[in-house]
């Protein structure tokens, strides 16, 4: 198992957008089926900081997920509503 | 239910006493009433990326986290093993 946190400072007009955006890449990982979670994380204190934590079955079930259609055309149009990021941590649970 | 995503970047030399002492938090963290996950992960390409991913039932359950034994005790201990951090962020999903 593999869980992913990719952080995003969203450029504060843009956030909006940028959640519309990260509604339908959410709906569509979830329906892949090395996917275990998908979800947009706000954070409580600040709204512009949107991260998504993600759980995947492995690294195979990422590296499909990074070549899906709608990872390939939504994250592209992400990265141009970003102040920053996203800052992208792969991590393996500690025993 | 809120999400916290604690980000160590933790001195290299000292990444197993960091993770003894994480390993204590997460045990003693993981009875208290209002917590539904706690546990330690570390970036598969970075060993010295060390990062607890939370889940707690509200803010009421982190305020008195923080104030446990445990957390006074050991936080401050995690703390000069790090090169930076902790760079913490608590999230609540979107919908």
């Amino acid at each position: 198992m593999i869980n992913i946190v990719a952080k995003n400072i969203v450029k504060k007009e843009k956030i909006e957008e940028f959640k519309l955006l990260a509604e339908k890449l959410v709906k569509e990982s979830k329906k892949e089926k090395g996917c275990i979670s998908y979800d947009l994380y706000e954070d409580i204190d600040n709204s512009n900081i949107l991260t998504f934590i993600e759980e995947w079955i492995g690294e195979e079930a990422i590296n499909l997920h990074n070549k899906s259609e709608h990872f390939t055309t939504i994250v592209p149009k992400l990265r141009e509503l970003v102040e920053s990021g996203p800052e992208i941590n792969l991590y393996k649970k500690c025993k």
